[in-house]
């Protein structure tokens, strides 16, 4: 197993005045433990998939069978800091992902990927929102098109995700075309691998996130033959009234020369309102909740979603429970110090075409 | 009346061993041949949309009242190239568009932008193409969506008008929202300035392409308020069994805060061997009709357009006749020097990631 980083992430966080709520160690000394308490080595490759050399060099020396993308820059409001932030998203991910799928098939069409998405790509269509393709019958005429997002003025960073399956033959025709859909990805215990946290709690864990959003859920979902870590929920803003949580993985489909199979891994969907009344419950110190204007401008979601392929699949949800929302308040009141209560406040706003986000204190670092 | 260039298009056919059929004028003598002929001033800006600071400046400069956006890579070939052209396709398209948008919504909301493009963003399914937004029940609800492309994995490049109204913020939202969709285009007399060849032919004169493209069409429609050349009419490759002729034009609507209005503007659909058919018909020298495998790998297309809003404007449209596929080919007698075969035939295929495009022989250049 391997991982490649360009840990932008961190930088986010400093940009932003952000930080992980729980300190994480970085990612070698992550690695080095790993290794230690399990045995098991994780190649760590440092650099950019926008790095065409590296890229091709990292996927030929590591000879992967599969790559499970989420290196995208999937913040919506990040993207909306200002124009610099808005190319930066549109070029980090558009660019990453062609490279990635050119590599792939340039090297081994073999190599099988899955690419996380967010749920922003839907936006917040009155129709169900299906797993790929909808049947479209209009003037006598029936097509099977893929399901895109509707009217989604507002919703999430421009993702390359939506088009795997798009007009456009860089994108879609690489993916589909070229990667030539082959086996399922094959991990024989993924979960051991995966979510290394409990076996050092400390040494090993992940990034806990704050800030404007309602829920950090690091718990994981098994599938039988593919893995889809939750450790980012991309969970919805505050304000934003209702959010489902969602993720798509997009799955090159055996045999298949023509469609990447898509999977809308709903597993709940709460309001923000209620996962603040629920916090207010468990939480063993006075909770006051604040109502403020959303500052994406959504239209109100009146999603549902459509059967679930990763429930078929054997998806064993992890819900969520008083037990889990009380550790996590009870995480925030342990790293209290680490919260930089500006950075909560959203600062971003979709109305305006740069927002100042020069918050005041700064999060502590590690 | 001003016009921006990065003069980019010469270097394509340079580095494609291409050329434009008739020799064309340095656009600065062309500016001040427009000059002599007319009385009338056009501004040459020489730089790039992907340059912010230089749009900024040009258009805080010039004040226009409406910016018409054809500075995109719109070859689908050129952009299937291999990776390089790939990446270059989508960066140069997807910030020039972003940077336009921003800069309008800094310095004037009230700036009409009329984006144009081309059918490929479709694709080719099998429901009628609409203008703009279809109405999808599904499952018992109702939505308004906005058309997309349907199965289109090898039609064109990665266009970002697609996204306009996609489900990106920064493309979609920075358009719809930010533009403050205004006024619509006002000029007077529009063909008077667009289209200056008929007042000095030959100093005058704009590009034909030559290449793998069964026609060039360099007529023009009037629309009352509006005007959409018709100068690059991005007509199918050679191979592709039926093309119809189709340009696009967004506007953003008048007082709608969330639309942009969507033009699709079919005039006539050909089938490349009826086009091949018609040029031997009326050519004056001996032609051979060769078949060719298409090497885009499209689905046949079944496209039929929905009803022409541009027609309910008032477009006049000039018709392919007799006369003007004879005028063709009589232009490609008189500069038959200047044409390289080598670069007609297909040299770019969609199942590859890399195609040889080192034509031998190459263009004369002006």
């Amino acid at each position: 197993m391997g991982v490649v980083d360009n840990l932008v992430r961190r930088h986010y966080d400093e940009e932003m005045g952000s930080n992980s709520l729980v300190p994480i160690r970085q990612l070698h000394r992550r690695v080095s433990t790993w290794k230690e308490v399990s045995g098991h080595t994780v190649e760590a490759f440092i650099g950019d998939l926008d790095d065409y050399p590296f890229l091709y060099e990292t996927v030929r020396s590591f000879e992967p069978e599969a790559i499970i993308h989420f290196a995208e820059q999937r913040s919506a409001p990040y993207s909306m800091i200002d124009r610099k932030h808005a190319v930066y998203t549109q070029v980090n991910n558009v660019v990453g992902t062609l490279n990635l799928l050119y590599v792939i098939a340039e090297l081994n069409p073999e190599i099988h990927i899955v690419k996380l998405g967010t749920m922003g790509e839907y936006g917040t269509p009155n129709i169900d929102i299906e797993e790929g393709y909808i049947e479209i019958t209009h003037k006598g005429r029936t097509d099977v098109l893929p399901y895109r997002s509707s009217r989604a003025p507002s919703t999430t960073c421009p993702r390359c995700t939506t088009a795997i399956t798009s007009s456009s033959p860089a994108r879609s025709g690489a993916c589909v075309r070229r990667t030539q859909p082959g086996r399922r990805l094959r991990t024989n215990d993924p979960g051991d691998r995966d979510a290394p946290g409990p076996r050092d709690p400390v040494r090993l864990r992940c990034r806990v996130r704050h800030g404007p959003q309602p829920v950090h859920r690091p718990s994981r979902s098994r599938l039988p033959a593919h893995r889809l870590r939750q450790g980012r929920p991309d969970a919805g803003h505050a304000g934003h009234p209702r959010h489902a949580r969602l993720h798509r993985a997009r799955l090159c489909e055996p045999g298949c020369g023509r469609r990447v199979r898509v999977f809308n891994q709903f597993t709940e969907s709460f309001s923000v309102t209620g996962l603040a009344e629920w916090v207010k419950r468990v939480s063993p110190v006075p909770v006051t909740i604040e109502s403020i204007p959303d500052p994406a401008s959504r239209r109100k979601s009146t999603t549902t979603r459509d059967r679930d392929e990763a429930a078929d699949l054997g998806l064993q949800p992890h819900l969520l429970n008083d037990e889990h929302v009380a550790s996590l308040v009870e995480l925030a009141i342990k790293h209290k110090s680490r919260v930089n209560p500006e950075a909560i406040r959203p600062t971003v706003f979709w109305r305006t075409t740069k927002s100042e986000v020069n918050v005041s204190g700064g999060a502590v670092g590690e």
